[in-house]
């Protein structure tokens, strides 16, 4: 018998792995070490939780202990894996005040991503929240909500929220005033959820636009539709520090000198991979900083394989390794790895960074490469259009505008990326241009693509079609 | 100077020729011939117009006579095209009762299509419409629309519309039992129409299910929906013919002799080929019947072409002649043909069958090739999955479910076809298929495409991976 496929980490890729290793191989050992008491929740929907829309923390979890038991998994919450011995082929872990070593047959990295904070100095006070597990999630609406009416038990956490964090929040007086520092997806999503519970919302961004790896068409949509939702924007501001009193968050201090006092702020400048574990090992990083796999996930050490916000992945565009921390490469990824220790080897795929955020009733979606200089460094010469066209036939009562940029290198005339943004069907529409670009198409294909046409649902030439005519007209 | 460019047929595929030659060679001369009034309407608009949701039959037309004419189009409505010659490069036109010679450069045939109705005795009975041209569209509202309300201005159809039939009809005492004879796509939409007008709607369809071309589980889905929306359902019943009194409908009567008083009747049976023109030419016809056509769109005689509803095109997974009158393909090589003939050759592009409807609440979408005979036809071994997930992340509200059909070859994997049906962004995903088929992808590429996840839009495995998982599953 050997031993065991141990992973480390109980979220998306870890728990996926774990699965499918043993629907491959039934009679494999696998552990599953889990610092935390959550597993296998659902990151992207937190802001769904904290707006009201999602009621319960449980609500956010895609499978449970007992589940993961019954599936064969042997899951260990509460350890922590804090050394790995790839000579010797084991794990020390700590558990309960006792440290063991465990010996692994095949290892997975899944340790995830931390919110970024330390940017911004003031981050550890009361009041302060990055929004990166159902702990901070329960805190934040344990605040929006009015002492009179919290009880810890509406947040539906079970036995592993911490209750006296939501405890703390729930005593106090809800926040009047909410500085959001940092515009990106989880900062945009956030915004919505704090403006579900009526407070002043002020979102900060270094740069002149929110969401910056949608590109300029979905940033300058986004603008506008938050601002006309009432949202104080102090776009092209870079947040200093959070001053305090009494321990408490008080005041937004900004790099160029002005200020604005708040009762409670959201940091949401960015995640870094959880490599920690693997310093001093010979498993090599890339030069993102996440850990560097095959097409198969393994890492640079034999049977030592990396998955999720911890691990690059391919570029679906460039080849190259990169690293962009999504949910589904996280599970596709965690899903191959599983096949693969269990006998199937089974490529994770690449990754075009496909992702898709909801801004009040705006849907955006964007895939590949949207970039000038990014796709110089890889070789390109981006071409870029952007349109605007209707969701459905213009007749027909609904019909929205649509803004869809798509980018494409001139010399090829292939397909690097896109961006879609509209309030109808408009960020589903983006799954049609992450599959003509893992498909390797140029634009000329794409245009000639026999997409489907109703009039409830998409004109003639559905949007994406229209730029692509656009784009390949200015290719010519 | 060269001879013109002569277009039979003034709708999307006629004028998108005539349009685009205009943008590649300004220079050229471009007649286009129509003999009937209206110019480039949108026929798949037709049931909304007849529901109500359009307003105006002219909020349906793409084209106006004078928007044809600043683009320098030289267009001849109640211009009948009777004869080709294909030897002396002449149309023969008759217009106004005299006739004419035209002499044609290059010649499109895009004479469109017509609604079957022969096989269905008594057809031509008062009461009894087909829905082809919107002077059929405009018939129905009228009788739909009690006389007192009734004002032929409001059907917004201007010079082209034919008012003496709308004013017979609106005359009329608006029907209170409706036949549907055929659940094509035609006949599902059709009964949304009338359905808004509160008439007892019965649907009469031949084989078992409705929309046949899109599939059992599609069928299935509608079926019971159309159901619960209270249409009486005859599926299984041959309808054999139309029963009159003084020439106006009065009864449906199957083959199975069970009979139906009726006020109407609408038949969607079908459509053929308007090729009559062709008879005695050398322009060759494919096995469908409709016109062969080459990439470009060239017939069989040099310098004539044929674009839409009137012509083949190439299959994309076949590779082999198919005939399929859809909105986009249409204008797809009308617009290819015009770039062509002036002097910039483009393909017309595949077709993949990529068709949507909606039925009531229903969205539903299909492409490719769903039988397994006509898969077997064509060289490929058919295996079908057929899945059902959620269209959202489970917790967030609005999820619902939407089931996915995916079919394959079983030798290579190669996708083949798809349907999907649901009521949340359902329709819109076929585009994903479409364009995995259109880049020839396997199940397992497909599989591995990085598609969008955001809990409001799609969960981390949107249904249409969950099918291509499954269906690859099954493969192995």
């Amino acid at each position: 018998m050997s031993d065991p496929f141990v992973v480390v980490g109980g979220d998306a890729a870890g728990l996926s792995a774990a699965s499918k290793c043993l629907r491959t191989d039934p009679d494999r050992d696998v552990v599953v070490f889990e610092k935390g008491e959550w597993i296998s929740y659902a990151h992207c929907g937190t802001p769904y939780f904290v707006k009201g829309e999602v009621d319960r923390l449980e609500d956010l979890l895609s499978l449970s202990p007992a589940e993961a038991d019954e599936r064969g998994i042997d899951l260990r919450r509460g350890h922590a894996v804090v050394a790995v011995d790839t000579d010797a082929r084991t794990v020390t872990v700590e558990a309960g005040g006792t440290t063991f070593e465990q010996p692994y047959g095949d290892l997975l990295i899944a340790t995830g991503a931390h919110a970024v904070s330390e940017p911004i100095e003031g981050s550890s006070l009361d009041g302060v929240f990055t929004l990166h597990g159902l702990d901070h999630a329960a805190a934040i609406r344990a605040y929006l909500t009015p002492p009179d009416e919290f009880d810890v038990e509406s947040l539906g956490g079970g036995d592993p929220l911490d209750e006296s964090v939501a405890e703390h929040y729930g005593a106090m007086t809800p926040p009047e005033t909410v500085a959001v520092v940092g515009a990106g997806y989880v900062g945009v999503e956030m915004v919505e959820a704090f403006d579900a519970w009526d407070v002043d919302i002020h979102l900060f961004q270094r740069s002149g636009r929110p969401v910056p790896a949608f590109g300029e068409a979905v940033g300058d949509a986004v603008t506008e539709h938050l601002r006309e939702s009432g949202v104080t924007l102090h776009f092209g501001e870079e947040v200093a520090r959070l001053d305090g009193a009494d321990g408490h968050v008080q005041r937004v201090v900004c790099e160029s000198g002005s200020e604005l006092a708040v009762d409670a702020a959201l940091v949401g400048i960015g995640i870094a991979p959880n490599t920690d574990l693997l310093e001093g090992t010979p498993v090599e990083l890339g030069e993102s900083g996440a850990v560097a796999t095959d097409a198969c996930g393994r890492t640079s050490v034999e049977d030592v394989y990396a998955a999720g916000d911890v691990a690059e992945m391919s570029h679906v565009v460039t080849g190259e390794p990169t690293w962009g921390p999504l949910g589904l490469p996280a599970n596709r990824a965690g899903r191959a790895i599983g096949a693969t220790v269990g006998g199937d080897q089974t490529p994770v795929g690449p990754v075009a960074g496909t992702a898709m955020v909801k801004a009040f009733d705006l849907e955006c979606g964007r895939t590949g490469i949207l970039d000038r200089d990014r796709a110089r460094e890889a070789g390109f010469d981006l071409v870029s259009e952007t349109i605007t066209a209707g969701s459905r036939s213009g007749y027909y009562p609904g019909a929205a505008e649509t803004t869809v940029t798509l980018t494409a290198d001139r010399d090829t005339g292939r397909l690097l990326g896109g961006s879609i943004v509209g309030t109808d069907r408009a960020a589903i529409r983006i799954d049609t241009v992450a599959t003509a670009l893992g498909a390797d198409l140029t634009v000329a294909e794409l245009e000639r693509q026999d997409l489907g046409y109703a009039p409830p649902f998409s004109p003639v030439w559905d949007p994406v079609l229209v730029a692509a005519k656009v784009l390949n007209g200015s290719l010519e």
